[in-house]
């Protein structure tokens, strides 16, 4: 497949300013007609929230931007546009009439999508001169980072004219779902807006409110949606019976008042049977202890993330962690360590998902096990929220890491900390890590530097810094460096050329 | 609060099994009833896998479980337990029989909480002794994982013993929400029977597979779900205007056929206002561009962590990521490096989540960026998915990092890599890391050794890494190695004690 050079958008709000970053970003010039006054602002937005996001979201180098237009007259607009986006206000007759004028200046070749919500191709196709080429591609906001796409069309469209139009939405990161039947709202929306109706029902009748009714999606069945969809996750909760197993269990309720929609469909052993086999061909190659453990890795990675941004789901993370940190905590004691020997302030577990492709905990996150525990000793010494809004903190200059085993998921990691010197403005420290059974996994000697955050350079440590480091001072003094310490990485040279 | 010592658990399936893992994994005592022959089984499955979540997502040290017991008759399981949770088959009057038989045993204060999907608590509270403390308690599976328990009572309720239900919900991780009014089927599978019936039509009228379905739920709106719900959505789809704008546009939606639930309530200006108001007080401490972004944020860690997974919309990104290297190669051409000058083979740039509490990018990310650059570095010469297969590795053994700058969000960071030396078993590199501007920011030094991983020891290297080096070779030692190369961390000693 070639790639397409440029895209012409009609309708630049913020489903089309969606569509125009989505484009863009991916090194697609784009071409932009409509006249509502405010439409640059309007584009401008969406785009810096995209190039936010993407710089934010693409591990990789991004390509150049493609060229952003915007036009006047819709002729030049869609001159040399091999495919155009229609998303212009929900209305048929607006959509007929601005389709007409596309056609009138499009070539017959170039494809053309309308982000239409809820008509189907067939009513956007009326009274064209090259229907085989409009279709539905219906996508969700944020257009730049919501992956799917709808793509709809009537028995009139051209099959190479969509498989074209899914193969540009592909190169731009999107997942273009061909909809095999035209049907008002297409798929989601129907979905969506059985909820909406439900959701409507509950606000009026005061069962909830709209922070109710959003908890109560955003605290349990969209965690299990974001990762696989309503029949994969009925198949797991319908256990090794699988899918038949949970339509006998629950088909019952289909007929109870559970919901307004009470036009439900007669549950015949032939609509069963034509889940249970769509259902096998979907996820049968996974045995529900799979599916069951494929759905918990995903919940737990999508709290760490919303933990990383303190919110829902991972808010309520942070909070659990916290009591156990408290546990943990009132079970230690809260006596003052013996500074006569190694520090023991940090410990945890080694996760599930910092593996590398070696089978064993990957190289960064050993620092950050360290990093860790150096934060636990800076803690130790007082440095805290307090401290630093003063506009000072404590960075790492210099470390030297090394590796002695593999450390593998789930080992309970215990860091053993010796403080080597200090002079006034930095201090010289060591990490053991060590396994339940006291193995050595890893060692770490860190120079840490007191800052002026504000000046950006070396300042003198203050209290209760000070005071804290020479309590611990004759203690830790007293013991051994060990024999790595202060030792550089040897130099092993190059073998003989002409040995080789 | 004190913190409970013993819960029940009547009904040990897929959900009672996650109530039980759910107390126990949080250190409370669990007495288990339940007559099915294979209820141990069942529990102990559910208890494997809460254990293998538990340890992946908490990152806290774990508390001592509590103590798991099962029992042949009621009474015993009931003697000293504080919270009982009834969680058998969805049927009215098995749940009046197992209810009449816990309070015949239970102490009058002890709490009693219901998993009944759809049922109101008045119904369960019908010929009881203690209506006050009986009440729904809702879950959803996985119960130990997913954090929402819907909390519902009757007017009978006693409002202390549901606050001390919240209490105890709460300190197992859950986020109670009290649900305000008693409806058949609460909240959450009002909404969830609403999109189950719809979906049931669309399989039944070959509109869409369940594949179809789940792929438009997982790639669209339940990404947005797991993190905000229907009404901050839609309140940001409104824009600067808000949720009155999104009725506006949509509200003549409600009186078409855009799914079955054709039974909607009128959308007058007082339910407009009730939502708008609502809708107020749930979001507008933040602006629309706060909301964007907050929005995005979770959307970008939600993709990294299912990207972890290679699932779904994580899988999407991971293709897209492919897709910008590709375009970065072709870009950049494929023609062997000048040996005689340091190698760039690794670039990428600072995500905004790497950042610290001081606001620049954390330690640890600082190792991940070299660890990556090594990694290219090795698949240069030659290491990849077949050379490894062959029970073959590099290992670093031992790092050097030197901090030189505060690196910020979105810096484009390129890494320049020189090769010191190396010998059969090791190789010695050293990396630069630059910003844009080509000012350093940090340097590592490693010693690599090439391991046997079945051996897990060192062993020589093979082709193509042999080749690759010795055609390396002469332009690399010709390089002059960084001063700072081959040096220790500097020895600060102690001061004098007497100048303290």
């Amino acid at each position: 497949m070639t790639r397409i050079r440029k895209a012409a958008c009609v309708g630049g709000g913020v489903i089309g300013g969606g569509w125009i970053a989505r484009f863009l970003l991916n090194g697609i010039d784009v071409a932009v007609f409509d006249p509502h006054p405010e439409a640059q602002r309007i584009v401008g937005e969406v785009l810096d929230n995209a190039r936010r996001a993407y710089g934010r979201m693409i591990q990789a180098p991004l390509c150049a931007e493609g060229k952003l237009s915007f036009h006047d007259d819709l002729a030049t607009a869609l001159d040399g546009a091999e495919y155009i986006q229609e998303s212009v206000p929900e209305q048929l007759a607006l959509k007929h009439r601005v389709l007409g004028q596309i056609e009138a200046h499009a070539s017959p070749e170039a494809l053309i999508g309308s982000s239409t919500s809820g008509f189907k191709p067939s009513e956007l196709q009326e009274g064209a001169q090259h229907p085989e080429r409009i279709f539905v591609a219906h996508p969700f906001n944020p257009v730049y980072l919501v992956p799917l796409v709808e793509l709809v069309g009537s028995p009139a469209n051209d099959e190479a004219a969509l498989a074209r139009a899914a193969d540009i939405q592909r190169e731009t990161g999107m997942m273009p779902l061909r909809v095999r039947k035209e049907i008002d709202a297409h798929i989601g929306d129907r979905l969506l807006e059985a909820v909406w109706r439900e959701a409507l029902w509950l606000v009026h009748d005061d069962v909830a409110t709209t922070q109710e009714i959003d908890d109560v999606i955003r605290f349990s069945f969209g965690l299990r949606w974001a990762q696989m969809g309503l029949f994969e996750t009925y198949r797991i909760a319908g256990g090794e019976a699988g899918m038949k197993h949970f339509i006998e269990q629950f088909g019952p309720a289909l007929a109870w008042p559970w919901t307004k929609l009470m036009d439900v469909p007669e549950m015949t052993d032939e609509l069963a049977t034509k889940i249970g086999d769509q259902s096998d061909t979907q996820s049968g190659m996974h045995s529900i202890r799979e599916l069951e453990r494929i759905r918990d890795d995903n919940l737990i990675g999508i709290y760490q993330a919303l933990k990383a941004n303190d919110w829902g789901a991972g808010r309520t993370l942070r909070e659990m962690e916290d009591r156990y940190f408290e546990r943990a905590k009132a079970g230690a004691g809260a006596a003052t360590p013996d500074y006569a020997a190694p520090l023991t302030l940090h410990r945890c577990r080694v996760s599930g998902d910092w593996l590398d492709y070696n089978g064993h905990m990957t190289e960064y996150r050993y620092l950050q096990v360290f990093g860790d525990a150096t934060d636990a000793f800076l803690g130790h010494i007082g440095m805290d929220a307090a401290y630093r809004s003063a506009g000072r903190s404590v960075y790492t200059v210099e470390s030297h890491i090394r590796h002695l085993a593999e450390t593998s998921a789930n080992t309970a990691l215990t860091i053993r900390t010796t403080v080597l010197g200090h002079d006034a403005k930095r201090i010289r420290i060591h990490h053991e890590m060590l396994d339940e059974a006291g193995t050595l996994q890893a060692t770490a000697e860190h120079m840490l530097m007191h800052v002026d955050t504000q000046a950006g350079r070396a300042s003198p440590m203050a209290a209760p810094l000070t005071d804290r480091l020479a309590a611990l001072s004759p203690g830790q003094r007293g013991l051994a460096a060990p024999d790595h310490a202060g030792r550089p990485i040897r130099d092993i040279g190059w073998p003989d050329p002409g040995a080789a």
